[in-house]
C-alpha cells in the first residue's frame, strides 16, 4: 500500500467498518469476501465445510462427489478382497485382477443399494461388511441430498457490478458512479445500497485507513428489474470533495459496496457486496445507457452486456474547490 | 402507449421506483413480474435454473421429470446396446428389438437402483457403466428430491387480487379501490400494502412516466383471513386529484401493487405483486361484500367468487376540483 | 352472539384488525388461527396440500402415508395381474390368490426399489410398469423426504398459554393478566407481544365489534425462559376502564393474542396466538408463581403444570370509577 | 449465590431481562442457553427432538444412527426368525445361529433397499413384513437426509467470545472490555451486539438481582471479519461507576452477551450468546492485538490463538469516584 501525495480530508471518520485503521492491503475482495486469513485454533475448527462445500463451483462439487464414490468403492472391495472372495457368491475367479475388478463392482452395487445380486455375501464377514456399506450408502446420499438443495436453493443475489467506477459530471458538480444490475430471472424487489469509502491518510507520519460513509442520491429502489446507476454525489459532505484526478490517482481508496434486496422466490433477503480500488475508478468519464425500449415499445430491454461501457467527458472545472 | 389529452399534476415524483422514467410499456405484469428482457451475457448465465424449475407448473414440472427419466434410460441403453449384450445376463437375444429393449429395462433397473438382477452386468464395460448408472440415478433422486422440497415449500402469499380496480365514493369524495384476499388455508399476519403509480405525462413534448406513492387509509393489518380492500382517498395529495372519468380513460396509467404479510406455517415473510392499467380501472362503481356471517352466526364465511363484484354508483359531482 | 348489559367505551376504535366489524363469532380460534370459513373457488385451489400436510398430527401423517403406500401396491398389482402373470419370473402359480399376492409383493419389492429378483419382469409390458413403479416410488419418497423435514424443521414456538386469563389486583389499581412458557428445550430470545381486544358494543341498536390495542407493562423480554406473565393495567386508557365484574361476565369480548421471538436453534422468528373470551376470564383472582430454585440454589426450575394455577383475590374497590 | 459488601447502584433497573429478580444461579450459561430447568407436562412433550438431534455433536448423532440400525435390524431378525426361516430362501440352515445371522442380513439388504435377493422372502407372511420393512427404511433414510441436512445448514455464526472479561484503562477513565472473532469461513456482516449486566443487590436484606443494559462504544460494526473488542466505558451511566477492585470481585455480576449479524451463505441473521460471571472479569488489564499485516502487506492475519491474550495493566486512579 503505497501513494505519495496525500490529501488532507475535513470530513470526520464516521464509519464502524470492522477492519482496524492498521489492517493492510484490499480490505473486501472483488468477490464479495474480506480479504482477511485466520491462524490459530486448527484448520477443521476453521473451516465450516458446508460453506466450503457451498461456494465450490458446480464443476469442483460434482468432481469431489465422483472422487469419493471411486475411493469408498476402492477401500471397500479391498475390505472384501482381504476377508475373501469365497466369501461372495458370483466371483469370476479367472485370476487376482478379475476377482478385485469383481468385489469392486459388489461394492458399488452394494453402496448405491442397486444390489443385483449376481454377485452376493454369503460369509458372517462380508455380509456384515456389506451391511454398513448399504447404510453408509444411504447415508452418504442423504448428505448429498442436502448438500444439492443447500447449494442451489442458497439465496443470491444474481448481480453484475460494473467492473469500473467512474467520476461523471452532475448537476453542475461531479458525482462517483458505478452501476449494477441483476443478470438471471430472478424479480429483486426493496432494494438498498451501502457505500462506504476507505482512505488511505497520513497521520503523523504513520499510513492509516480511515472508513467513510457515502451518501448517495437513491438508497433504496422498490423493483431492481433494470441496471442501477448508484451515484454518490461529490459535494461538501463526501470525503472526495476537492479531489483532483491526480488525487483519485494517488490516494489508496477502497470503495466497499453491499447491496441488500427481496428475493420472491427465495422469499428471503440476499445481499452481494463488491468493491472498487484505485485503479478502478475512471476520472471523467460516464456511464453509456444499457436499457432501451423493444421494437414493439410494449416492454424494456436490459443489454447487460454493456455494463461496463462508458464515454470520456470532462468534467466542470473543480480547480475553486482545491486547496 | 398512447394517450391523447394529459393532465397537469402538481404532486412531485417522489417514487424511486427503479424504472427509469423512459423504460416503455407495462412495467409490472399482472402476475407480479417486471416486463423486462434482458439480453447479453449468454442464455446460460442469465438463467437461474433453480428459479425456472420453482416457477414451471406441475404438470411441466412432473413432465420433464418423465422425459429426462426416458431420455437417460435411452442413452444408456445405447450404451450398453454398443458395449454388447454379452457383458450382460440374462437378456432375451431372440433379436435385436428385444436385446435393446432388455438392455432399456436393464438400464432403468440400475438407474432407479431396484436392481432386480435377473438381468446384470458380467464384464467388466457393463459393470463399469453400470455403476456410473447407478452413482448418476441416486444423485438424480438427491437433486428431484431437493427440488420437490424447494417446491412446495416455497413461501407464498396465496393471495387472489381483484381482476380491477374502481373509483368509488368515499367520505364525500371519491376513492381509488381495489380488494384482495388469501384463498388458501394459510394464516397470514401483520399484513402491509405498498401501491405507487406510474402515470404517464407530456414534458416538452416528450412522453414520460413519473412515479408516484400512494397514500392508503390502512397500510397494515393485524390478521389478512378476510378479503382487504386497499382504499386510495382522492385528495389534494393524490397524483389523481382532479381527475375527470375522461382523464382515467385517456391517460396511461399503471398501478403497481405489493403485499406483504408473514405466514405462520413457512415461518416467513411472503410477498405478492399485482398491477392495474388504464384499462383495468373503473370509473364510478363500488364492491359488493364479499364475507357474510354463517348459518348458526358463529363464524364468518369468506366468498371468494365474489371479489370481483361490484356495482355501478355515481361518484359525487368533482366539477369543482377540475381545472 | 348475545350479551344484555353494554357498556359505553370512551376510548377510540384505533385497531386494524382485519376482521370487519360484523365478522360473527370468535375471531381468533383458541389454536390462533382465523374463524373464518371460505367458499367459491374450487376446493382444490382453496387447500394448500402443503399447509394442510404440515398442520396433521404425526399419527394421522404417518397413517396416510402408509395407506397411501398400500394403495398404490394394491393398484399396480392389480395391472401386473391384468398383463398376466407370465410376464412376470417367480410367481406362485398355485391358485389366484396366491398370483395375486405374489405381484403385491412384487410391486412392493418394486416401489421401494428393494428388488430382490426372486420375482422379476420378463415381457415387455411387465418390465415398463415396473419401470414407472420405480421411478414413481423414488419420488414419492422424494416428496416424504421433503415433508418430514417440512415437518420437522417447522419454526414453532412452543408455547404454553394459559387456559384462563385474570382480572388482578395491580398498583392499586386493577389489571388483566394471562401468562404463557415455553414448554420445550428450545431458546427464545428477544419475545414481543401485541394483545388487541374485540369488545362487542350496541351502537343504534345494532351490535358491532369494535377492537382495541391493549397497552402492556413490558411488551418486550430478552429471554424467554421462564413464564412471561403478560399485564395490561386497566387504566384510563383501557377500554376496560371502569368495567365491573357483571360488565366482563356479560359483555362479548375477545382478547387476541401474539407472541413473537426469535428461535436460535432453527435461526427465525416463530409466531404463536392465541385467544381468551369472555368466559375465560376470571375476574378476582391472582396468579401463584411457577418457578423457583433448585435445591441447591444454582439453577431456576419452572414448573409448567403450575400455568393455569390461580387463587381469587379481591379488587380494590373500582365503585368510584364507574359511571 | 453469595456476596459480602455490597454498593449502592444508582442507576434504575431498565432492563426486561426475561428472568426473574428471585431466579437463582447464573442466568445464561457460557454456551449461551439459559440456565432453568423445567418440570411438569411430560418428558415426550418436554423435548423438541428436532432440537435435540441439532444439539448432539457430530459423534454421538452417528453413534445414535448407528444404534438405531442395529437394533431395528435386530427386532426385523426376530421377527422373520419367529415366522421360520423356511419362509425365506437362501439361507443358512446348517445352525440356529448361523439362520438368525442370515435372517438378520436380510433384514439389513430389506432395510436399506439393497435387496441382493440370495435371500428372499417366499411366504406370505416373511413377504408381508418385508414390505413393510423396506417402507420403513426409506422413511427412516428420509428422516435421517432431513436431520442432515438439518444439523449442517442451521445458522450459525460461529463466533469464538474470549474466555475473560478485562476492566481497562480508556479514555482517562475505564472500561470493560471482552473480546470475539469469527473463527470460520464464513463472512458475517451487519453485525450488533447488546450486552446486559445482571446485579445481585440487597434491599431491605433480600439478595435480588436488578439488570442493567450496558452502552457500548460501538454497537454495530459492518463487516465481521476481524476480531470485535467490545467496549464498554464505565462512567456516570454505568451501572459499574465507581466500582473499585475489591467491588468487582465481592459482588455477583453476570455479564450476558448477544451478538447478532447476517451471514451470507446461510443469507439468514445468525444469533450467539455468552456470559461472563464475576470470577471472569480481570480488574486492570488490557487486551493484545490479535491481528496484523501478513509479510507481503497484501492481506490481514488474525491470530485466533490470542484471544484469550492480555496483559496487566493500572487503571487510573478511580478513588475520586468513589462514595
Amino acid at each position: 500500500m503505497t501513494g505519495g501525495f496525500r490529501k488532507k480530508i475535513r470530513q470526520k471518520n464516521a464509519e464502524n467498518s470492522g477492519f482496524g485503521t492498521n489492517a493492510s492491503g484490499r480490505f473486501i475482495n472483488k468477490d464479495g469476501l474480506p480479504n482477511v486469513k485466520r491462524t490459530g485454533v486448527n484448520v477443521f475448527n476453521r473451516l465450516s465445510w458446508y460453506h466450503t462445500m457451498l461456494n465450490l463451483s458446480s464443476f469442483r462439487f460434482i468432481s469431489y462427489l465422483v472422487i469419493a464414490y471411486i475411493l469408498i468403492n476402492l477401500v471397500f472391495a479391498m475390505i472384501y478382497y482381504l476377508i475373501g472372495v469365497e466369501h461372495l457368491t458370483g466371483i469370476d475367479k479367472s485370476d487376482p485382477l478379475n476377482e478385485f475388478i469383481d468385489v469392486f463392482f459388489f461394492s458399488s452395487q452394494t453402496f448405491t443399494t442397486v444390489g443385483y445380486g449376481r454377485i452376493a455375501p454369503v460369509g458372517f464377514l462380508a455380509s456384515l461388511v456389506a451391511t454398513f456399506e448399504a447404510f453408509l450408502g444411504l447415508l452418504t446420499f442423504a448428505i448429498a441430498t442436502g448438500l444439492f438443495y443447500g447449494r442451489f436453493s442458497r439465496p443470491r443475489a444474481y448481480l453484475r457490478f460494473s467492473d469500473i467506477a467512474v467520476i461523471a459530471p452532475f448537476q453542475e458538480s461531479s458525482a462517483l458512479m458505478f452501476r449494477l444490475a441483476p443478470y438471471k430471472n430472478n424479480a429483486l424487489t426493496d432494494a438498498d445500497v451501502i457505500v462506504s469509502a476507505a482512505i488511505e491518510v497520513i497521520e503523523n507520519g504513520i499510513a492509516k485507513s480511515n472508513f467513510y460513509r457515502l451518501n448517495t442520491q437513491m438508497s433504496k429502489i422498490n423493483t431492481l428489474a433494470l441496471n442501477w446507476t448508484v451515484v454518490h454525489k461529490i459535494d461538501e459532505n463526501s470525503p472526495f470533495y476537492g479531489f483532483s484526478e491526480e488525487d483519485f490517482e494517488n490516494t489508496d481508496i477502497e470503495l466497499i459496496v453491499q447491496v441488500r434486496a427481496f428475493d420472491e422466490v427465495f422469499s428471503n433477503t440476499v445481499v452481494q457486496r463488491s468493491s472498487y480500488t484505485t485503479g478502478e475508478i475512471i476520472y471523467g468519464a460516464k456511464f453509456v445507457p444499457m436499457y432501451y425500449p423493444n421494437k414493439e415499445n410494449l416492454s424494456t430491454v436490459l443489454d447487460l452486456d454493456k455494463i461496463n461501457e462508458y464515454k470520456k467527458e470532462k468534467l466542470p472545472d473543480l480547480v475553486a474547490n482545491k486547496e
